[in-house]
């Protein structure tokens, strides 16, 4: 078994085939989920299941299972995917990755002649990007009950069509009710979306947990007024509060090393013209931590700091949590079953945290670990909230 | 002759009724240059000038002269005025006060049968404001030779169009040589556009100057990343570089008080999204100071400090100066007529510096002062320059 290796050429091409449906100028892909676009990638992906023998199963999400079946059918499969909508500037490798590698190992299974004693499954999900619709990671979260297929049915894009109406429309409105299709294990390749491996040279990544995270939209309100008539001690300067407190968030992350994060990505600026004193100032904050306590206390540690940034500029300043997710930290077993593989296939590895959201996240849901990946003891059933405010 | 005082009342009421031709529901205006509506302003203000027995005249950039002939021909004209178009979220005064002040002074003028000694006109000049076409202060600044009139002419808005042919559909391209319409002496009256008077509860603020402004773009690039899988130590972030600098923008002004200003008004952060680390940053720099010597080293600190951010950070940075105008000092006995006249009517009065642009910049500079407002000599020259690199 340790000599089978995949055929990396027909992986390759499958990608590149794949990545034609919706390809930009520049070499990207915009495949927003269930467009027309999403049904001709679905319909190529799901050919080549039945190609390499694989039956189909779609449920009411439009999630879609491809099962090669193993030696005793009465286990539950081992599930391998991720998903193939994109960004509307999305690239050929996020999510199509993490399926077609699945497929490959189908593929190659098929002409070793293995039979696997599990079932095998190759996965993708409805909708992980969340561009056309929120929220995000719709169809593995609707799977694992973060929230209900009513309200994933609901949402609507900016035209006002809904996600019911377009699984319809292009074909992949299951009958199975989500959740309800069983999973033994579950791995999803990905390709690394930070600077990590690269830094450290290494090839692949084992990933233990992925990090919590907490989001926020704060608001600064000073007064607008004239640049010139308005002298520096009568100034109640939205912008000048607002940038103490983006210092500290980047500070603050810097105190937690190494998993703190601290991240100041969207900022509005109003009136925001070249002579006028901000009156306004709204932006995000985004920290995050592998330790739920430690972002907890990264959390409290901010709030208490636009506390004393009130304080001291007389300003009105409000801050909300718009998003948690706790950490999530993965089956040990199944992170060791990658690290072993890894290694006796002769790849340099290094242990990396995902800062990023996948599917893996909510199709872990099944499979709570008793120790996150810092030691500490997990929270027994995690909390997954969309909209909690602080 | 100290005796005589203005209707209050009828300017309040024509200034009520100007204000309705680009009336906004919340009581603001919007009467952009050289549209219709301008037009249909210059020719009401015109027409009370006629009726007031005023000849007028319109030079080749469309600045209006109403004329009260004085006792001495061979004197040139006292002019007052200021301006009547409006920014598209203006209000009723700005502008349109210093304009319809003059109008109202030449009624109780004529109310009382008083003759002048020399001439006394009101002006309105075309496009102070600068939000249709740039440059701003457009027929002071011809008229002055800041700027050429085929520069000015040649200027087009938004959909295409250009200020010459729009003078010449609402009827204001004149036949004067901008420029050679003499003048005697300049006033100009004008709502306070801060918060000093009202801070120091005084009704008038005499203005011996006009603040010395440098305009920068700052664009600081990065390395655009996912929040939350690039650890703190592996950023390049913009957006936090652009933080320190706005800080020192704010901290500079605040070394040199009382008239030093510095102010970061607008903010551009790319790509903008919550989870992605800001990989580029423009943001503009307004640095002010009534003396051109202090506004120098103010210019020459922040480069400095932007020099070292720029070794620190390892980021690229670019600063452009993108405009520059030298204080303006008024002409003392100008000055001084006000003050005079102020104190001897009873109000309440102090002097304030202006920090904002107006037409007054530029109708001042036939008269340089030799000396600036602090007491230092004054260029004798003053270099207006509207795109001067840094």
């Amino acid at each position: 078994m340790t000599d089978a290796r995949v055929n990396g050429g027909r992986l390759w091409a499958s990608l590149m085939e794949l990545a034609q449906i919706g390809a930009t100028p520049k070499g990207g892909v915009k495949r927003l989920a269930l467009t027309d676009l999403d049904r001709q990638g679905r319909d190529l992906v799901v050919g080549w299941g039945k190609q390499a023998g694989m039956s189909v199963t779609v449920d009411q999400i439009g999630n879609v299972f491809m099962r090669r079946e193993g030696r005793n059918p009465s286990l539950a499969p081992v599930m391998t995917g991720s998903h193939i909508d994109t960004q509307p500037t999305g690239g050929k490798f996020d999510g199509n990755y993490g399926v077609l590698a699945g497929l490959e190992v189908v593929r190659t299974l098929n002409d070793l002649n293995i039979q696997t004693e599990a079932p095998i499954e190759v996965a993708f999900w409805t909708n992980e990007e969340g561009s056309r619709f929120v929220p995000v990671m719709m169809g593995s979260g609707v799977f694992c009950g973060a929230f209900s297929l009513e309200t994933a049915y609901a949402a609507k894009d900016t035209e006002g069509l809904t996600v019911k109406d377009e699984l319809a429309r292009i074909g992949y409105l299951g009958e199975q009710v989500p959740g309800q299709h069983p999973i033994g294990a579950y791995f999803e390749t990905h390709i690394e979306q930070g600077p990590v491996l690269e830094d450290a040279d290494k090839v692949i990544g084992v990933v233990p947990a992925v990090m919590g995270l907490s989001w926020y939209d704060c608001v600064v309100t000073g007064m607008e007024a004239h640049a010139g008539p308005t002298p520096m001690g009568l100034r109640r300067d939205a912008l000048q509060v607002s940038t103490k407190i983006m210092q500290e968030v980047v500070a603050l992350a810097n105190r937690y090393p190494p998993y703190g994060r601290g991240t100041v990505g969207m900022v509005q600026v109003f009136p925001n013209s070249r002579n006028v004193i901000p009156g306004e100032v709204k932006f995000s904050i985004d920290l995050r931590n592998v330790n739920d306590e430690l972002l907890n206390t990264m959390h409290e540690e901010m709030l208490a700091y636009i506390d004393g940034v009130r304080k001291d500029s007389g300003l009105a300043i409000s801050i909300e949590r718009v998003s948690y997710y706790p950490p999530c930290p993965f089956h040990p077993d199944c992170v060791g079953a990658v690290r072993k593989a890894t290694e006796a296939l002769g790849y340099s590895t290094m242990d990396v945290v995902s800062g990023a959201g996948h599917d893996a996240i909510y199709a872990a849901r099944p499979f709570p670990p008793t120790t996150d990946f810092a030691g500490n003891r997990a929270s027994p059933a995690p909390q997954y909230r969309h909209h909690r405010p602080s």
